[in-house]
C-alpha cells in the first residue's frame, strides 16, 4: 500500500515509539509528584519542550504542551477577541475565531490588500504557515508585519508546516504557534502552543491543577509528549528528505502527464510544502478515482479528514475561486518523508490505470459515473 | 518499590499496552478519513466507546473521548452558568466553575443543608462521586436530587470513583460525568465526557473538526482511547479486587496502631474508596516522613499531585476542619488493585520503622524536624 494521505496523519516513527514505551511502562508516574522517580519524568518531559522548541526556533519555556493542534489554537484564540483569518484556515481556526476571513489569491496564498483593510478592528489575526489541503505557502513576514502594524497579536496555524519546510518563530515576532505530533510521525493526542516570551497569557484555557507552569491544567499526556519530543528531532534531522519531495511530486505529475492526464495542480503556482500535490483531472470526479485507488493501493484523500465523513466541496478550493464542481474533482496527494522514486513511478502507473478505467465506463454511458453507496 | 499513589496516577495494565501498540504501530490511520483502514480504526474507537459506557452504565452514545478528566470538566461546566460545588473539589472544578462552594462535614461528606441553601441562583451542581484526597463518597442520590428539585443540571467528576466502585448514572439521573483514563491503568492523555441522552449541550469546547459527532473537535487520540476502552473492561472485570482492598487498608492500619502509631483517619467515619487511606500521626509531618519512606521503597502522598509542586495545606482537609498543622501531618495512600497482604505488611512495617526515626530526632532535639531542601 502507498500511503500518500500523510497530511491526514502519519504512521508514528518506530524510534518515537521505542522511545515512548518506558513511560508507558515502567515510568509512569505523575510528573507533578514530588518523589524521585516522578521527577526523573518531569526531566524527560523537559527535554521533549526542548526538542519541540528547537523545531521552529523557540525556547523550551516558550512551549505549551496540549492534547493536539486544535487545542492549541482554541487557546490562542481565547487570548483575543476579534480575529482575522484567511478564507481557506482549517476549521479549527475558521469554528473558533470571531471575526472576519480575508479572501485568497487564486493561487491560494492571502490577498494581502484584502488582509490589510481587514485588519482596523481586530485584535488579533491567524493563519496558516502552510494550507492543509494544498500545503500552499502564506507569506509570512508580510501578514504578520501588517498585523502588528494594526495593533494585531498573531497566531500562526503551525499543524502542517512544521517540520516539513523551516520554521523561525522568533524572526517574525509571532505571539502564538499551533502545533501537531501526529502530523509529523509523532503520537495522535499531543501537540502544543507556543506562546512567544513576554506575550500576555491572560488564562490558560484549560483551568484546573498547576500543570504546565500554569498554562494548561490537566495530568499530562507523558508518553505523548516524549514521543512528540523525539518526532521534533528526527523531523530537524529529516529537513533534506523533505525538501527532496518536491521532485518526487514533479515526477509524479510529469508521470500523469505523459501517460494522459490533463493534472491541473490547485495552488501549483505557489510555493508549497514539498510533500503536498492538491490536482483536478478536469471532467473525472476525485470520488470515482479514489474508489479505485483505494483497492489498488493508492492511499489519497479527496479532502480535509477533518472534515471528510461528511463530503462537501473543498472550502479552501472554492475560496481559491474553483467552481464545485473542479472542487469535487480534487485529490489531496501528502507523501511521506519515506517516499521514493520507484513509490512516485508505482503511484503514477496506478493512477493511469484508474483514471483510464472511470474514462472508459465514461464514454460508454451518457455522463459522468455515478457512485452508488 | 512499593507504590501506593494510584490516585495521582496508576501503572498502565500490561493488557491494556497490548491492545494500544497496533495503533501505535500499523494501524495509525486518521479515523476520520474514508478508506477502508481508517474506516477500521473508527470501528475500534467504536468499540472502546461501548467498554467506557459498561463501566459507569451508560450508552455509548453518551461517551464523548476528551484528552482527560480536566478536560471532561471543563467542557461539562462551559454549558452551565453558576455551578455550585463543594468545598472539597478538585481545582479542576473549583477553578472552573463559576458559583459557590458549600461546606462540608468533618467526615467529609457534604453539609446536605448548607448544599440545599446554596443551590437557588445555580444552574448547575458539580461534586466529585469520591474524593481525590480522602476518597470519601459523597451521598450522591441525595446530592443530585436536591440540585434537580433547585433546576440545576449535575456534573460528577468519576475521575477517582469510576472503575473503583459501582457507577450507574442513569440511576441518579446525572446529565454530565468527567472520566480519566489514567487512574485505571490506562494511558495519560485521554478521558472521557458522559453526557446524558437528551441533555441539552450547546457547544463542544473545543472547536474545528467534525470528529466525535460534533461534540470534541480535534483529531482523536486513537491509540489512548483504545487504552482507555481496554482499562474500562478490565476495571468493571476486576471490581471483586477493588472492594477487597478495604479489608488490606485495614490491616494496615491495624498494624501500625500495634506498632505505637497513634493513627487518625482523615474521612474514616464516612463511606470511602476501598483502596484510599488518609491519615496523620498527630505531631509527625508528613514531609519529614515521605523523605524516608521513599528512599525505604514506599511510595505514598502529601496531597494531590496536581498542586504537590507547590506545597501548602491540603484544601480538601481543611475544608473538613483540619488545621494547617493537622493537614501538613496527614499522608495519603491509594492502593493498587494488585495490592496484597504481605504488601500491606511491609508498608506498615516501613512505615513504623521512619515513625520511629523521624520522633528519635525529634525527641533529641527542642522542636519538631525541620526539613532543608
Amino acid at each position: 500500500m502507498i500511503y500518500w494521505d500523510n497530511n491526514a496523519t502519519t504512521a508514528v516513527d518506530p524510534e518515537v515509539l521505542e522511545a515512548m514505551l518506558p513511560y508507558l511502562r515502567e515510568s509512569y508516574f505523575n510528573p507533578s509528584a514530588s518523589y524521585g522517580p516522578a521527577k526523573a519524568v518531569r526531566r524527560a518531559m523537559q527535554h521533549a519542550r526542548e526538542q519541540v522548541a528547537a523545531l521552529v526556533g523557540a525556547e523550551p519555556d516558550e512551549i505549551t504542551f496540549t492534547s493536539g493542534g486544535t487545542e492549541a489554537t482554541n487557546t490562542a484564540l481565547s487570548c483575543l477577541t476579534h480575529v482575522l483569518t484567511l478564507a481557506t484556515e482549517h476549521p479549527a481556526t475558521l469554528r473558533t475565531a470571531r471575526g472576519e476571513a480575508a479572501a485568497v489569491l487564486s493561487n491560494g496564498q492571502a490577498d494581502i490588500l484584502a488582509w490589510k483593510e481587514l485588519l482596523p478592528g481586530h485584535d488579533g489575526a491567524s493563519f496558516a504557515w502552510a494550507n492543509h489541503e494544498t500545503g500552499v505557502i502564506q507569506p509570512v513576514r508580510t501578514l504578520a508585519h501588517a498585523a502588528h502594524e494594526a495593533g494585531a497579536r498573531v497566531h500562526v496555524d503551525l499543524v502542517q508546516a512544521a517540520g516539513k519546510v523551516p520554521v523561525d518563530l522568533h524572526a517574525y515576532e509571532i505571539e502564538f504557534a499551533s502545533l501537531s505530533a501526529h502530523k509529523l510521525h509523532g503520537p495522535k493526542g499531543v501537540g502544543a502552543l507556543y506562546i512567544r516570551r513576554g506575550t500576555e497569557f491572560s488564562k490558560p484555557y484549560m483551568t484546573g491543577g498547576d500543570q504546565e507552569d500554569l498554562r494548561r491544567a490537566g495530568t499530562e499526556n507523558v508518553p505523548g509528549i516524549i514521543g512528540f519530543g523525539k518526532a521534533a528531532e528526527l523531523a530537524l534531522a529529516a529537513a533534506g528528505q523533505y525538501a527532496a519531495l518536491a521532485a518526487l511530486r514533479e515526477r509524479f505529475v510529469q508521470a500523469l502527464r505523459a501517460g494522459g492526464a490533463e493534472v491541473v495542480e490547485n495552488g501549483g503556482t505557489a510555493p508549497r510544502l514539498p510533500h503536498v500535490l492538491n490536482m483536478r483531472v478536469p471532467g473525472v470526479s476525485a470520488e470515482s478515482l479514489m474508489l479505485l485507488l483505494e483497492p489498488a493501493g493508492l492511499i489519497c484523500s479527496g479532502g480535509s479528514a477533518c472534515t471528510s465523513a461528511r463530503p462537501h466541496a473543498s472550502h479552501v478550493l472554492r475560496a481559491m475561486g474553483l467552481g464545485d464542481k473542479e472542487a469535487r474533482e480534487s485529490l489531496r496527494f501528502s507523501l511521506s518523508r519515506h517516499a521514493t522514486a520507484a513509490e512516485a513511478d508505482e503511484a503514477a502507473a496506478l493512477f493511469l490505470r484508474a483514471l483510464h478505467k472511470v474514462r472508459s465506463v465514461q464514454s460508454a454511458s451518457t455522463g459522468p459515473v455515478i457512485v452508488y453507496r
